[in-house]
């Protein structure tokens, strides 16, 4: 049993008894040329301390060829971007704070295939149709990208007959062919995050839990209140535009234009509507002096007491589900970060009641675009490469974050699916990509790179040292048998320097270290990283072997209960003090894709 | 405060008044027409028992007009389906618990976009390329759907030079462009879940390591070692065919061959290599000798004894190679499921060192395809639709499940993207809707469908009954604050049948009723739901609100102590007894896409 022990010590020497042999690989297009400094090349390469390779790993590796560069650039598609180290380790965390939530209330996920039928996508989004991504028609259906979650949600309760209610979730990216801002979280493959309730319900009861769900997804983010709901009825809108004087056929158009109040001045918006859509100059000011107006309950009072609106039916619907939203909202404890915004319209087409819009710092532009201004950034993008205008749009300063989170009734959209079956659905999308660069330009910290709790080492020198390999793969079989994180270093006689080194870059909080001398009274020593240097326990503890997995545990419960107890103490300030700046600065952090 | 309550229950009761109002959408391509049946044609299509709808819930609903069906089939696109239900639950249950293992062992996470550059996907598949989903061209870059994730993670490595050691796991969906056969989990989008090993490490230690983690994931999921890990070396397989007599550009050819012998009998594999690859017949007789040897440290020594592969360079690197390795896996505590197998020899170009394959029962195909069948099933697919070849193949005997999880070693990859870098790396890819099918097949107990811990209910009744919706709010906010999963149902004046019905339907382990002669003492009822008739316990017990969070969490967390206790006493026998036939009994019972 010694001896390919030995074999594996002489092969970390480089093999000297094997001949090198050319693996002749078949691979297009790439033509493999035998290159002698290869070795010697890829060695000086490594940076990372854990990698101080005097002898070539493996002669195999040593032999393969280095093939010539490939002739395009390396790179992900526009608007697109990889994830990974601290900043997937904190998405993931967003994700877990989000779908706790959604579970805590009844959520069940499904899972829909990334491209629809052309057929189904078609028709769904007005003007924005255009941002579609179609696969190429290889023979067979055509297919697109999904553009959003809800149409395919709707699309899944129409083929699904006997789901008439679902609190459904739904985690998935989704695609838009459009101008990417990558520092700011515009993408063109994005996340989005998903909760819709779907079923015939007495009013506004899942309405008001969307709202206390929203509430609950940012206080577990930590934004302690630092955001609004703004919240509307598509009633109470349609009645408004009703009694100021708006043409049926206009009621969309008008509509549209009062949603860009957000980015737009008031009097670019009026041009838009007088000018562009044809709307009477007197029913447009009428529009502006009921678009300015905030509140909650206060508001829907002074709308009440209007005698021209209080006549219109389609406001008297408004009414009454503002009252009894209202209502729910206090049972719930979720009344104190909505706004009740007649400015807020939301662009598409499918809302039919309440629709939700939630903005933080950061969500609004540095500046608010001027027709002026919109004309010369419109120039600037002509100026562009050809046959490339979708810029990144990063740079825009009349270009904010925008909203984190948006949503509304949508009544009819499953009917235009199944033909007869109605499934009344209300719903909330949270902009994760959006509300990571928010919450990663407030972070103090970074994130841990791995989970590992224990870091077995081996502790030894001189020329007798075997490294003790088999002894740290049994033990980190026993940490693994027993559920426990761990890993070692993959080298026979591993430096205890660079063993200590790469659990530091992983932020592994234990070492365990091996020695032939401890091992043989059966035991090892356990040591805390990143201790005090006047910690009476710097040092590290010997423990018994036979106890391997309860030392152990005893002290991960420990920690954990300790790091617990910090992290309470510090509090989730996440978004304390962020201001437009600070998300500019520290977006520029965010690895852009491009 | 109690007006808006009162409001709330005459809502309920259809708004008698409110003038019903037609709001008119602008949706292409449906038009709405009216519709006065829609509310009764609506509730007479609810099957649920907890919708027992007399009065519309919104009268909004009820206006809202039926649309036309569409005139297309509304489906998901061929080879893909939606995920919901226990089929989600369980799903996920399976990611966990990869994940978990993963993270055990140091794993990273990553996510890359779904498509790729088309240059970075090309060249890579060999004949399997033409699978490839292009996105169409609108203008901008040409891409392509990803086809694995191991391009991708190559393509990352080559992007980021910083990073030159990483174990990453990556969990996502691929796209294949081939003839579905859904009820086995061979679909065009379907899940890979892979791990990956990358760096300059001493040799065969990462390749060991990732045996152990198959190890973990397939004991983790309950398998009880029925399973094999088929293992071979591109090193040996080289090194056997030069032997042999197999001239250099035949040897890839060659070894594509010798991977058919899973699916065909060695005479067919035999004919392919003479007749069309045109290998002299010694040399094909030569190898069929070997490919039929299995074993591990016993077929390791039998053929280093043979001096023609002992004298060849190749084959020394593969003995070397293989003694390290079966040594390390026995410190892992990782050798029992493997089988060191002479056939295998994996379909892609770009291994170069250790190749894995897992199998179970059910991978094979119920009937070894001989060269006639093959013909019948050829003429029979041409028989199909026009213009569309790629009918499902569920019922094709001949094709069994395929193996559940494949991998190996992939040193040059890296390059072929930096043209200077290589980075070693080795990895395994589980098979995730494969895994899920076997897994599903064998359950006997369908997965809950969410994970609600409390339904909260109104008891009462007679025309003084209110609902108790604000009170059934107000305790849904304590529990929900209180982090605790929660749901009541969204009626104004429910019936307790209802309600029980309602937490039965989503498996909610309590119950907790509301009264108004207990809330007046501040109390309320707490039942653990499906209690046997005689349990002392059946009816519930009262308990005080004033500790409703401490009440219910004691409760939930025996609960799940015992139901832990309940579910190792049952022990995890989640492929006892698997045969093929109950794989494909259970396989219809998966819900196809088409």
């Amino acid at each position: 049993m010694q001896s390919p022990w030995i074999l594996a010590i002489r092969s970390a020497r480089a093999r000297p008894g094997l001949t090198r042999t050319v693996v002749t690989l078949s691979i297009a297009p790439f033509k493999l040329e035998p290159s002698p400094q290869f070795a010697t090349t890829s060695s000086s390469s490594f940076s990372s301390a854990t990698l101080s390779v005097t002898n070539p790993a493996d002669p195999a590796v040593a032999t393969i060829m280095a093939p010539k560069a490939p002739k395009f650039e390396i790179k992900t598609p526009k608007g697109t971007r990889d994830w990974s180290g601290p900043d997937m380790v904190l998405r993931e965390k967003i994700f877990k704070t989000i779908t706790d939530v959604f579970k805590r209330h009844g959520g069940v996920t499904i899972d829909t295939p990334v491209f629809e039928l052309k057929e189904i996508l078609a028709g769904k989004y007005g003007e924005d149709s255009k941002l579609i991504y179609d696969l190429a028609d290889q023979g067979g259906e055509l297919c697109s990208l999904r553009y959003d979650l809800t149409v395919p949600f709707a699309r899944y309760l129409a083929m699904n007959k006997d789901v008439t209610q679902i609190k459904r979730y739904h985690i998935a990216k989704v695609y838009r062919r459009d101008q990417p801002a990558v520092k700011k979280g515009r993408m063109r493959e994005f996340y989005q995050c998903d909760f819709d309730i779907a079923g015939v319900y007495d009013p506004m009861i899942p309405d008001a839990e969307i709202i206390r769900i929203i509430n609950e997804v940012f206080e577990g983010l930590g934004w302690q209140g630092k955001y609004t709901i703004k919240l509307n009825s598509r009633k109470i809108l349609d009645g408004l535009f009703q009694v100021c004087g708006v043409p049926d056929h206009l009621i969309r158009p008008i509509s549209s234009a009062v949603d860009k109040l957000d980015k737009m001045p008031w009097a670019d918006v009026r041009k838009e509507m007088v000018d562009e859509k044809g709307l009477a100059p007197e029913a447009a000011d009428k529009i502006g002096q009921y678009v300015v107006l905030k509140g909650q309950r206060d508001l829907l009072e002074k709308l009440q007491k209007d005698e021209a609106l209080a006549a219109n039916p389609s406001m008297q619907q408004g009414f009454s589900d503002m009252e009894l939203l209202f209502t729910y909202l206090e049972a719930f404890g979720a009344l104190h970060t909505v706004s009740f915004d007649l400015s807020l319209a939301r662009g598409l087409d499918y809302y039919t009641g309440v629709i939700y819009e939630v903005v933080t710092e950061g969500s609004a532009p540095e500046i608010p675009a001027s027709e002026e201004a919109k004309e010369q950034i419109s120039k600037k993008k002509k100026g562009g490469k050809p046959g490339d205008q979708e810029e990144d749009r990063s740079d825009d300063p009349t270009l904010g974050i925008g909203s984190v989170a948006a949503g509304g009734r949508y009544d009819n959209l499953v009917g235009m699916f199944s033909g007869k079956t109605q499934v009344p659905c209300v719903g909330i999308s949270f902009g994760i990509d959006r509300i990571f660069s928010i919450i990663q330009a407030s972070q103090k910290k970074k994130e841990r790179r791995n989970e590992v709790d224990v870091f077995v080492m081996a502790f030894g020198g001189g020329k007798d040292f075997t490294g003790l390999l088999k002894e740290r793969s049994q033990v980190c079989a026993r940490l693994w048998d027993a559920g426990i994180k761990a890993e070692f270093l993959y080298k026979v006689k591993p430096k205890l320097q660079n063993q200590f080194k790469a659990a530091e870059a992983g932020g592994v909080p234990f070492a365990l270290i091996l020695g032939e001398d401890e091992l043989a009274q059966g035991k090892a020593k356990l040591k805390e990283m990143g201790l005090p240097e006047d910690h009476p326990l710097k040092e590290g503890e010997l423990i018994s072997m036979d106890n391997l997995i309860e030392e152990v545990q005893a002290r991960l419960a420990r920690k954990q209960q300790l790091d617990s107890i910090t992290q309470q103490a510090e509090g989730l300030k996440v978004v304390d003090g962020i201001k437009g700046e600070d998300v500019k600065a520290a977006a520029e952090a965010v690895q852009p894709a491009e």
